[in-house]
């Protein structure tokens, strides 16, 4: 029990302490926060007013130092925060340091060096892959072999809240014998989970999937917004460009991997047997999370997690199985979270089926795809053994295009 | 003409001035320098010396905090270089910080942000499509309205010189059953040119054609490793992954595109109309580079860069004009350099056509792929106003795969 006020009782109490970035002061230096109920403690500052060993990692702008201090410090500073938080003989010392969460400015917690985005909802890969290439098997040859995935934007990585510009493109409808100019008229959301390294490889170096808790922090939520007519006119055949570089946004709160114990799960059969660095036999890193997919306040979707093929662990082995490096920072994503029900998709491509079937909002009208001033919110929580452990949420307001 | 002894008869010469990063000894910090003939000057020592305004930037240890500071300052700074090692009054100066460039250790000239390659010579694309996608045109349908392009792994471009370890991987060649996993045994090399961000902008802004040169700080050679056997199985639906991001080499000399005036050259007509965004009448950006490769030393190819059909200028605009933002040591390449004839194209796949016409090095071996041991080679020059530019070379030897 924390001595927090509300703290015990929300999706942010001892079990989970989430790390993020933040200034108390609008425009101020960022600074490190563990978010406990509907408040955020500085670490950095208790770290510094107590002489902790990490104060230096602890007082940084971004989490990309204590990532890099690796696992036993992790543990060790989890430790900590949890005596701070829960032993009421450390309130006098951390009250100066805690501040209402409505009360500050969010920032992006990491730097992120390289970003992947994956496809590893079968479901979801089946879905685009009936809408995009009707005239193929729903899945690629390799989707059983492999957990598919391309390098993104890191650069365009944001904080949940940014507007979402409507992008401008190209895209050429089908039917239609030339690409046309104009803003996107096919955007879209994508809910995915997403994973960040904080220990680095050397080139050369594989992760195998006993190792990926050694180099991966935590996990937050992540949505890949999507230009959809831009993407499937420019992907082949080198894959996703302009679509989706446009923005990319990411929550306040990374949980780290020792909130999500007690939401281990097992990947699911596999259907083709896969090559010994994708075994996770023993090695279950599957996650037990519910997301939920809000349009302007209404519930339009639950994709659960637990249901993915390939799991962060494989993901991260396919990764590095060709000697490529990891750095601390790089974030990788799940792909869009869907679930075997339509009620489960985790895009409106697959909801609204590009177009052909629209969803009804509460307020009587429909989507296709997101219109200017909707606002699109993914949030998601583990039920963990002690008690709910939330990642919070990630949600974007789209504004109109600007004019070319 | 400068005073540094050989400088007047290389490519290497006033017209040139190149950066780079070295340091004098081994594994020490790096600095900042400019190429002169078959020396390097140490730049931050000078500036630093003589009180230049623009010290601290000379004295960081990669270019990004020079980029930064925009197109003034570099035309500024090159100005000054030009006078340091061109007037012998400076020479007495400059001596302590000039250093044999065989006696220092060069060192990654940038800090990588964000890395894209584009696809932008039509004879390669037609080349690949052939060789990998029989049954379809040659071209993609969007190839002559964009520049298509895709997002590689920043965290593995490496300096020239770099030992390319053989990746593992997935790949099911044509006609077999089920995927295999080992050592590629399709590696390959691309030829290509690569561009850097010096300035950057902010989400939603575009940098139009005209831009190019306020925002691009310079040029340099890249090789885009890669694996065609794990590419081609693993690129569909999503691009390229694991058989490029195992290492991208880059050049050490990063010449200014003040220094490649004399080279400029309008793209080839357009095959078809193009949006006005990538209309770059009136801002030719093609350059007229020569580039050689070589395999063992055996020249076994001479790619023109000025039949690219799209320039890095076109490939900038295309990149930001959904309003994706650009960073300070965001590098971007042409994608292979290939040209119309056999004699012209940049990588093996083409050359030996994907081991159906093996070529033959002069010591009677064959080459449908490259060896363990064998070492790569590609080099540049500009013919430019006022003598001959070069480019350098950025070069690997493969290494034998590494045991999974």
């Amino acid at each position: 029990m924390s001595w927090v006020p509300g703290a015990a009782e929300s999706e942010f109490g001892l079990a989970n302490l989430p790390f993020g970035a933040f200034t108390p002061s609008a425009g101020g230096a960022s600074r490190l926060g563990v978010r406990i109920g509907d408040h955020v403690l500085d670490v950095g500052g208790v770290a510094a007013a107590l002489g902790h060993p990490e104060r230096a990692a602890l007082g940084s702008s971004t989490l990309n130092a204590l990532m890099g201090r690796g696992r036993r410090v992790w543990s060790a500073v989890r430790e900590d925060l949890g005596a701070w938080l829960g032993d009421p003989s450390f309130e006098d010392r951390c009250r100066p340091y805690l501040f209402a969460l409505d009360a500050v400015e969010l920032r992006l917690p990491f730097e992120v060096a390289d970003y992947v985005d994956f496809y590893s909802s079968e479901y979801h890969a089946a879905n685009v892959g009936r809408i995009f290439r009707p005239d193929t098997p729903a899945l690629p040859a390799n989707w059983h072999h492999l957990p598919v995935g391309y390098h993104g934007r890191a650069g365009t990585v944001v904080l949940s809240g940014t507007p979402v510009v409507r992008p401008f493109g190209q895209r050429k409808p089908p039917g239609e014998g030339r690409p046309s100019f104009g803003p996107s008229t096919e955007l879209d959301f994508e809910a995915e989970v997403g994973f960040v390294v904080g220990v680095p490889t050397t080139i050369g170096d594989r992760v195998g999937v006993a190792g990926f808790a050694e180099h991966v922090f935590g996990v937050f939520l992540l949505n890949d917004w999507s230009a959809r007519d831009l993407q499937s006119w420019e992907a082949v055949p080198l894959g996703p460009f302009l679509g989706k570089s446009f923005l990319t946004s990411v929550s306040p709160w990374v949980v780290p991997l020792a909130a999500l114990e007690g939401a281990r799960l097992p990947t699911p059969p596999r259907t083709e047997p896969v090559f010994s660095y994708l075994d996770d036999t023993g090695h279950p890193w599957g996650l037990d999370l519910s997301l939920e997919v809000r349009l302007n306040g209404d519930l339009i979707s639950r994709p659960p997690f637990g249901a993915m093929y390939w799991s962060a662990a494989q993901q991260l082995a396919h990764l590095t199985v060709n000697g490529a490096s990891v750095r601390g920072g790089d974030i990788f994503a799940s792909g869009t979270v869907s679930g075997p029900d339509p009620q489960e998709w985790g895009s409106l491509l697959e909801l609204a089926w590009r177009g052909e079937r629209p969803i009804g909002l509460s307020d009587g009208s429909v989507r296709a795809f997101l219109e200017d001033g909707d606002t699109l919110t993914v949030s998601a929580r583990a039920a963990a053994k002690e008690g709910t452990v939330g990642l919070g949420e990630v949600s974007g307001t789209i504004a109109p295009a600007r004019p070319s």
